[in-house]
């Protein structure tokens, strides 16, 4: 694991982007899958001034990890109608470079992943309880591909997803779609920001604890190319031999 | 994972004396771990007809990743004696390429192995029981890195140790040192292989089950460049799909 | 570069094998492209035996680097009959994984390997006028991607072609394709092979002298990862410190 | 070869120092090899406010790769001492990471890089007269490794190397120390950037011309990891579909 520690949340996010661009510069095809959420806002613009209208970089391919559907509607769900906000709108990126996953392929994803030559680099937040992507705990387990999970399978998760949809109760799905823990370790390279002391207690558990699968993201830690970055609040609970 | 399921013992030997030789035909250092058992026999047979006095294999350096010290003596161990008899002294490889791991250095196990560059493959056996190295069920824990185990840890420790010093229980050491699973998944390809009957049920639950800490071998599905080679009869459990 | 000096063909040709078979055993597809000819004969008959219906190296893909069409035939050319005899059919080796390089697709040559991902190794034989692939002297130049060469190109090149084709004026092509030194050059990783003491002094010329246009494979010295194996007849203009 | 056409100069040294920070975030130890000059005084800049001060980044380690020593004096030579200024000091790069090239060691250069791991990448800027490092046309061949270069080696070098030491013949040194062709080419990656109207022919001949030993860094196009940065004026006598 290379941990990197930043003064705040804009250098956290400078290291990031630099790190994205950094994979982008190749002759060959690059796949990267991306995070939504707030983690990544300052990255994504960042990223947007460095990659909008740079034919140079079709050879970069994109792909969404999770995906949830708005309950009674057929375009985009949650996930990708913020990457289009957040990133791919902005930068003007090629459909015909965004791999998009869905409820209808998700059972594909990984088989096209591979076909595709795999992921060169998959981007992370951390929830609070420990989740990455779609798997939270009593969700998925370890060894886990792409999946579907269902709404019902821990008390909490519908409250969840109303939120992400919005707060309309009437848009809340079914179930929704992730990339499970074995589908993320097989990416070439993995890398995990975080950012405020909102997340300083889950870093400490989920990379400096044991492997449990009630902290999901402790899995990560096996990986034998991880990258976690922190801003200096995200980091405080880790002892300066940690860091 | 890779999964590759050869006929017989000779040709599951030949495909992991093949993925060695392949890595180490390079113009820079390469960092090898190595094991010792009953399993590699024959590919060591293949290997020292390939390796012995060949000068322009100097790049190429050995390490041990696990040990079982003799009770009373200050020599070599099980591991090292038993890897010096069947591939270091056949194959005539210089001690400067062999880096040995004893009771003494495994604290630094780790960052030495860090500081060369990192393991480019580490070479794995599978027991009954689900270890690797000698992390055997209730000795270590998937974030354990290299580290010391007690003969008293799991009640059926010592007669395991008695068995690998020879049956002279006067040679029963107190404690061994290993690589834990951490710093085997942070090697940059796993490569683990097995045969015969009696290893077809572990094989279909370490690799087809659960992630599971009381199946130590379970963590290594979740490596990003696992290749697995059988023989038949270690591969019978397995259904068509799986293979 | 990388020297690999072994006493006599065989094991030369057992040492060329054994790179490419490092090579396949990946999840991932791998694109090689591979010679006919003589010297690899040996090398052929066990990489036969061991890629043969093996189907878990269905990620390995095949490419000529060269086409000698039969003037008035509009079957396969020189290479693809001989890579067919020597290796495709008695490896039995699946048509989708065979990437025919003509007299028809030349110009879509460089482009295609790109889009599928790069040559992850070139096996090169060497010419005793220092030719590899169908770069003869004053055939191409070094920044030649692969190319279309004319009978015409060079005065002695009809008597080659004849002797390439079987001796039969009437079947003399035009025309050959080849890859040019750029396009080899590409590659990720480049071994070349010779035997005997007929190859001895290009060896030297090629390997250990200046970079000359007159000497095609001298360019081959530039690349980044190079291996050159050799029996010790090829070896023997070499001085002890170059070897 | 990846071209990469920047609208300015800004521009085009964000993607370089882009490149050169997605190198160092690794776990194990990272080799670049950097260029003093103009050209890269605006990279610097950014580089050093994302290097300063990053313990994280303390197994980056650096090399330069020639070296004008001024007559007479003891210290570092044009290009250290520019190095300094532009990049180890501002950026508190320790000096335990900063391996000094000179002509004491220069003959050890090429052995102590491959011993290090080899180089991940160097980065070039261009002369218009072609040259790259310190082979300026006339000095040195592409066959050639890490070597001394004469004053006298060319009739306009005594010229070239007073203004490089600033003025004062009284310090033109006899001779001065470079990485040469073959050295450069052995780099895992090559990058080389360039900017103004003034760079406009040599782009053109270098990467789009014939490899020709008068015009050095034609050498560069057959590496199969280069990429080349431009500004618009650098890139304005490429053809559309060059770029």
């Amino acid at each position: 694991m290379k941990l990197i520690v930043e003064k705040d949340y804009a250098s956290m996010s400078r290291v990031a982007a630099n790190i994205l661009l950094g994979k982008m510069y190749q002759v060959n095809r690059v796949n990267l899958a991306i995070t939504a959420g707030n983690t990544p806002v300052k990255m994504y613009e960042y990223l947007v001034a460095e990659v909008k209208e740079r034919p140079y970089l079709e050879n970069v391919h994109f792909y969404n990890f999770d995906e949830i559907p708005y309950a009674g509607e057929s375009g985009f769900g949650v996930t990708m109608t913020n990457l289009n906000r957040l990133f791919f709108h902005p930068a003007k990126i090629s459909e015909r470079n965004i791999h998009v996953l869905d409820t209808e392929n998700y059972q594909n994803q990984d088989a096209r992943i591979q076909a595709d030559g795999g992921l060169d680099l998959i981007l992370l937040g951390i929830g609070e309880d420990g989740h990455f992507c779609g798997n939270l705990p009593g969700t998925t387990t370890f060894a886990d591909e792409t999946t579907l999970v269902r709404t019902d399978s821990i008390p909490e998760m519908r409250d969840i997803l109303i939120a992400e949809v919005g707060g309309d109760e009437s848009k809340c799905p079914d179930v929704y779609v992730t990339m499970g823990p074995k589908s993320v370790m097989a990416a070439k390279s993995i890398v995990l920001f975080a950012n405020g002391r909102k997340k300083a207690s889950i870093i400490k558990k989920a990379f400096f604890g044991p492997v449990d699968s009630a902290v999901p993201a402790s899995i990560l830690q096996m990986h034998p190319n991880l990258t976690v970055i922190l801003d200096a609040e995200a980091a405080m609970e880790l002892d300066v031999e940690e860091q």
